[in-house]
């Protein structure tokens, strides 16, 4: 099959302009960056809205090396949608510099189910990750300069808990001594990089409901204690009206479209392992606003990145998915069945049925929402019949619907089953019901998280951990939904434990309180806000031919 | 009269496509960013060249913090040649970030002289600052990876000399301890933060000659020593693909126009007193390639910016300025002859005079490099005629071309005269003629410069400085040009000597080889590469209107 390059060589791109006429979005809203790209004014939600527009949520078992496809499947299923004439729009999350320079290489889905012009969408795009680590970084450099022009504010320089941020998979920078050099050069303390996604800027200009929103998140962002204790917040350090001149256009959502001409809006937030990880509210209300049918991703699996799109996400902005398909694979659940990455090629039905109870605890996951799931089969070449049989079969056994999907390499025509499937079960499941109440004690809600999405027996507390409990219940903020930071490749906060594990203690190692964003991040394992790179980068293999084209974002 | 954001209410944009029309640019070649603002293919420069293509070079005296309107100039001076029938096209310096936040506000010119959309253009623009930035922490990070891998380049980590960079004034990023927190999170160092402007990416950018060249400079860059003293060049890193990926955009000039509709390009490059500080190569190409006239900037004042258009940007891209324009004001002349800012409203004949000595060195200094400077007074409010009348007799002597402008209040018209004055000077003055030769000894190059630029007895080199000379001789660099940083508010390099400084020796404290750029950095006083905010930021003033229109960024 032709590399996703060669693939994108193909691509012929409707105007988007015409992308937005589809969606009846007018003109005077839509500002082109390039000829591919356009970001839409805000003020187009003020226009009538589609009364009819449904949400589909596609979230996938837990992620392996050998890959889900969940955004791949999210793309194929819009692009099978547009096949069937529907009126239908995608909502999907910007990929980060960070991972396509290092491990992951780009995320603009693949083969026949890409979003378009990916070599831009992956890199710098129109701009949006480097306005939020500006915004955040000014924040950083007013509290430094803060404190070095006489600190009026008495800022314990121990307890700044606003990092600063780069989109940079660049582990040397996790933990740094800052202001260095002498009375001239700054005040010297402690410090440290995260990388944007994980930015609480970019979770509040991704649950904002508009720009006075995001204004009042960022003035009650807790940026650290005095040294009699008391918090001090962003609004204090009197740069937050920059921080919103900085951030106005990144608060517009992109919009792009598919190989195959499926407008999609691509805006804001990749990483539900180390942030709540969602595409912005803005960008699925703009899609539902315009669309009949909105698709929308949530991952890594769906214990991580569903979990967050239902009890943060739709509680804040009162979204209801109308359908939530699963996406795995053949080879993925082989993994979890014990076989590594090289033992993918042949049938092997006893791991795959190992593996198979990856799949049964997401199904009984989506459930616990009051969900019922469609599970997507991404078939691959080396899949067999009687493999996809006994998934089938599995599916059967859960009273779940299954279609097999060959999107990668067909496009949305291998993606129409599922689409009728998809529209078959709307109206099927009752409104989503969260997993935890909010004015549960904070410790019960990660409890109810870890036992009932992870599989954990319990949950066991550091030092930190209960240290940075006390600070939240002073602050008045117990009843903030949880956002977990867990490793993405387990149900547990092991990243070694692979299918179903069980027997388990999820270990919380501090608790972060964004106040702005409105939720507590819960660190669990060893789970980094900043990545490192490998080895050998994905950056290695990156190159700028003479055409022009970008050649091993893949 | 209205502030600089009222008069940008006013604007009524023409269309940017027409005004790559009016520059014959091929609609093709014109990638939109937004409605206003355009990025232009290098492909462009393939077409027929207009070979009466004029350049233009706008220069201050000293800048004191009165402001002496350089850019509000040589923006009015091109609106003058547009209301003259002329064609023409700017070519000019994108702001940075850092000090629109911090010290300076936005850098954009003023008044009825400015180029538009400015909050966009000082903001984030089309994220060629954000290209540059990423770039050049790729490259950092991939040293830091590689250490921490293993190490097989024997990297010395006391000895890296490639910084990380931010466009942001962050004083307490200019010396840091990075890699803390154990094995697992990399290997400590001590490392530092410049301010984007000042990355050698951003001269390698505006030097390059195309993207293959640019390719080349990347490859040659100087990071760092082994341990056994051998230079180890970015190539070696294997990441400067992925660089030029992420620079591809960034490379192309970025196309606006002027509140009168003048084009403009505007690309790379501020910061003449840390960095070389001129526009990118590839814009007054493409200017001078489409337009019959070109004019350009270099600042600070003369001696830090022109100096270096001279010697590095003409010398390395083949270009000779037709007309220099000095500009200067009654207000700045004053504050040379010993008054502060509160000392300028009423009429001050013998502080002018004794400031004028000021202006005598800069005509001079034009005339060093065989040019033949005209004169523009750039008129405020407050002057009297008996001023103007003494800084008009002052030129007489000197036996240079006057002209008072008021492009500040009145747009093009106010410098028509201007216009027609420089037109007039157009092939009096002879080629350029160097400050110094390239197989002068180092020492001798910033002698020369030192010198006859400042005006100093002689130079000091730290023990520091005699080092990195050794390293120099060693990689074989010594025929490189000179690139000083040095205070921009003095002739010397003591930021608070003004008017002619005499009697002073210049401190050179390091020397940097930028070997990609292809100059070496000369470090003196006390200059630094990274600022820091002043107490009160520019960003406390800067808000986002509900409107949408941005405050605070004059």
């Amino acid at each position: 099959m032709a590399s996703d390059v060669e693939i994108a060589q193909k691509f012929k791109p409707i105007p988007i302009t015409d992308i937005s006429n589809k969606l009846n979005i007018k003109s005077e809203y839509v500002h082109p960056y390039g000829r591919d790209i356009a970001k839409i004014d805000l003020a187009a939600l003020n226009d009538k809205k589609n009364t009819k527009g449904k949400l589909i949520l596609v979230s996938a078992t837990t992620p392996t090396p050998s890959g889900e496809g969940k955004t791949t499947t999210t793309i194929g299923l819009g692009q099978a949608f547009t096949q069937l004439n529907e009126s239908v729009c995608l909502a999907l999350r910007e990929p980060s510099l960070g991972p396509c320079l290092g491990m992951k290489g780009g995320a603009t889905g693949g083969g026949y189910s890409q979003i378009m012009p990916g070599d831009k969408i992956n890199l710098h795009f129109t701009g949006d990750f480097h306005a939020i680590t500006s915004a955040n970084n000014l924040l950083s450099a007013a509290i430094d300069n803060h404190i070095y022009q006489g600190n009026t504010l008495n800022i314990d320089m121990r307890q700044v808990v606003w990092r600063r941020v780069m989109d940079m998979n660049d582990r040397s920078l996790r933990n740094i001594v800052l202001g260095l050099g002498g009375k001239m050069q700054g005040v010297p303390r402690e410090g440290g990089f995260d990388i944007t996604a994980a930015s609480e800027v970019m979770a509040m200009l991704c649950l904002a409901d508009d720009a006075q929103d995001l204004k009042n998140r960022l003035d009650k962002t807790l940026i650290g204690y005095s040294y009699s204790g008391e918090p001090i917040f962003a609004k204090q350090l009197q740069v937050t009206g920059a921080m919103m001149a900085l951030l106005r256009d990144a608060l517009q959502p992109n919009l792009v479209q598919s190989f195959e001409g499926t407008p999609a809006f691509v805006h804001g937030g990749p990483f539900a392992n180390i942030a709540h990880g969602c595409n912005s509210v803005l960008a699925t209300r703009m899609a539902m606003h315009h669309a009949d049918w909105t698709i929308t991703e949530a991952g890594f699996g769906f214990d991580l990145g569903a979990e967050k799109f239902f009890d943060i996400k739709c509680r804040i902005a009162n979204l209801d998915p109308d359908a939530v398909v699963l996406v795995t694979t053949v080879r993925a659940l082989k993994m979890h069945g014990g076989k590594n990455k090289k033992q993918l090629e042949h049938e092997d039905l006893d791991a795959l049925q190992q593996g198979l109870e990856n799949l049964d605890k997401h199904i009984e996951s989506v459930e616990m929402f009051n969900k019922h799931p469609v599970v997507a089969l991404n078939r691959f070449a080396s899949d067999t019949d009687a493999e996809i049989a006994l998934i089938r079969a599995q599916c059967i056994k859960h009273n779940v619907s299954f279609s097999e999907t060959t999107h990668h390499a067909d496009g949305g025509k291998g993606a129409i089953e599922l689409a009728k499937i998809v529209m078959d079960s709307v109206g099927k499941s009752k409104p989503f019901q969260p997993l935890y109440h909010l004015d549960m004690p904070v410790v019960e809600k990660i409890r109810a998280i870890s036992k009932s999405m992870y599989g954990a027996d319990d949950v066991a507390f550091s030092k930190q951990a209960e240290k940075d409990l006390l600070h939240v219940e002073q602050l008045g903020l117990s009843d903030l939904p949880i956002c977990i930071a867990k490793a993405p490749s387990s149900l547990s906060d092991d990243p070694t434990l692979h299918g179903r594990p069980r027997d388990f203690e999820v270990t919380v190692r501090s608790i972060q309180i964004n106040a702005g964003a409105g939720f507590l991040v819960v660190l669990t394992g060893n789970i980094m806000r900043m990545p490192g790179l490998p080895k050998i980068p994905a950056a290695n293999n990156i190159k700028l031919l003479e055409t022009g084209i970008i050649d091993g974002l893949e």
